[in-house]
């Protein structure tokens, strides 16, 4: 079963819905099947590399909010994620372009370590104050996941992993995705936002039987299945008793 | 291999269906290769915990039968079982829910006495009229399978199991399983109903045949295997004749 997660670093559901999908993930009983891929998604591309001014300015200017109700979404987001054992801080959040990380993200999963890059940038980012977009930081980030030097070098130096970052928008765009965390089942179910852990574990159900049907056994032709009533009511109890 | 079985103690059938599966695993070659795992179902969660009533009166009452039709229903089951070597005694059959009993099954198969506690329950529910939802009756069987008094006790002051057996039942509608029995191999092949003991014969030589397909080996390189031809057509007959 493969289950793309499409999502951006600079997404704060995207890491609250991390967790609680790690969560269903953690008790889903053939989770060994499960194979995750996290999908580059940018909420907005236009953010230069860097932004000189607090995510509240950020919020406030570009998309034209008040303060005042950009604290309280602050605030209530930070609720919903310490529910998740996360601690944000709005406050030491850096704005910045999350195009690089993205390619970083395509790189380490080169290397298997797609999941950890995910993990580190998110929590880095609303967590730690640290600057994504800073090309000190992603080489740091890059060698504390056993990335090469040379492989990150040549990250910062050429385009590298760009078309995938720009592939994976244009699927995205392709499936109607329009916002993000957006979980995809098989190509076939689509989960939108951080729900919560139950309805992920539901969905991993389904997907799972969708993919697994039974396949009903009847009694062979010639077997003295008739002794027992006809097949399809071969001795069985059901809601309305046990016909025979 | 693994083989599920989702059953209630309060079901005719699933006696039945018992033997009959019994008789197909005894003969089959592979049987010390196969889990056999019981399931908790309940017919009629609704059942109150004791029913001042026979069969007859619940069975006429609740589903809206006529007394004599039902009679006539319990001598074609009893006939079948006695086929299978039951003594059904429907006149002597004590109404009770079965949810303590279900509890109490997921116990013993925490001390490898599932099949035992399920066997003695529905002999005793179908062959000698004991009451499976008296603690006094489901203390003494616990007891004759060797369970810990201590764990008995516990299991009839909290609600210990209790989710173990929503869980079964839960899992029993997401399969789409609507009575019981229901047997389910590999989580791939089902089964309704008490069927003929050989077509759980067939079942099981299916499933066993589709988790051990032939592992194909093709002629190596450098072999004399092209002394038949080629690969691809070395040697074989075919719809469309032997290729040479």
């Amino acid at each position: 079963m493969k289950i793309e997660i499409w999502s951006d670093v600079a997404c704060p559901w995207c890491y609250i819905g991390k967790r609680r999908f790690e969560t269903a993930l953690a008790a889903f009983p053939h989770r060994d099947s499960v194979e995750v891929q996290w999908r580059s998604y940018q909420l907005d591309p236009t953010l230069p590399e860097h932004y000189d001014g607090t995510e509240l300015d950020y919020l406030s200017t570009r998309k034209g909010m008040a303060p005042a109700q950009v604290s309280q979404m602050f605030e209530h987001v930070a609720a919903q994620a310490k529910g998740e054992g996360l601690n944000y801080r709005f406050d030491a959040v850096v704005v910045a372009n999350s195009f690089t990380a993205h390619r970083l993200i395509h790189l380490a999963a080169a290397h298997g370590q797609q999941d950890a890059a995910k993990e580190r940038l998110l929590s880095d980012h609303f967590e730690h104050g640290q600057d994504i977009g800073s090309q000190d930081y992603l080489t740091a980030l890059g060698l504390d996941l056993g990335l090469d030097a040379d492989d990150l070098a040549e990250l910062f130096s050429t385009d590298a992993y760009a078309d995938d970052v720009r592939h994976d928008i244009a699927e995205a765009r392709a499936l109607g995705i329009s916002g993000v965390p957006f979980f995809v089942i098989d190509r076939k179910f689509g989960l939108s936002g951080a729900q919560p852990a139950e309805t992920f574990s539901a969905a991993l159900e389904q997907a799972w039987q969708d993919s697994h049907p039974l396949v009903m056994v009847s009694a062979a032709a010639g077997s003295d299945a008739g002794a027992a009533g006809t097949d399809s009511a071969a001795g069985a109890c059901g809601p309305d008793g046990c016909p025979v």
